[in-house]
């Protein structure tokens, strides 16, 4: 049995930082990202500490909707073109991004995470742990 | 501006393996699984290779509808719960599985992969690169 029927997600919460515009993914992971879960969803924090990696999925809230299937890397034309799952590219059937970042704090609102590409407004799909620190390392979750 | 609407997704393909009940992912990673990628989609995979590593998107089709943001440990209750966003439970409010797995063959309807944690079944989202191998490593896609 094939499903194709659409699946469909709530965000869990917003990215801000000041990346208002599409610019290099690149730029935005030098600086700091505000992770802002929406109330309900807090809980789901427990837990989560400065120095910890976890995986932000992400919507690419404004990336195309009908992106070719085949890409130049980074839209480099001097570059063969390649299928998009084979790429990281933000114009993709699915507009899922998927970004490994280190969290640096943990505030009432959500998280301050570095190194996350994600532009400001982005939805957030999901959180997920990648590894602990301190005490807790080795603990595979 | 808090985007709160849902975000809604077509499968790209399916995973096919032999674990059509719920079991530890530990023991899906064992084995191979074939990802079925629906034929419009089939340009996308142009480039991939054996050897490479990518991301696996999925959806997690046979979680619970409404976990609890708060949990056990692989449901293992001597362990102190935590919240699900530090957690990679399969019952999570968007059932969205992300696997990193090798590439062990590409076949005519897809791939074949090593590592993936994902029931028979499971609707694919996205595939994305993670490193290449041969004369194209370290060419960030």
């Amino acid at each position: 049995m094939e499903e194709r029927g659409e699946i469909s997600f709530r965000p869990i919460g917003t990215v801000r930082n000041r990346f208002t515009r599409p610019v290099e993914g690149e730029l935005i992971r030098q600086e700091l990202s505000e992770l802002k879960v929406f109330p309900e969803y807090r809980r789901g924090l427990t837990g989560a500490a400065p120095g910890q990696k976890i995986l932000v999925v992400f919507h690419f809230h404004r990336a195309e909707d009908q992106p070719p299937l085949v890409q130049h890397p980074r839209g480099d034309r001097t570059r063969s073109p390649r299928g998009v799952f084979t790429l990281r590219s933000p114009d993709r059937p699915n507009g899922i991004g998927v970004t490994e970042v280190s969290i640096e704090a943990v505030t009432g609102e959500g998280l301050v995470v570095r190194g996350l590409d994600a532009l400001d407004g982005s939805p957030l799909l999901d959180l997920k742990i990648v590894s602990m620190t301190g005490s807790e390392t080795g603990a595979e979750a």
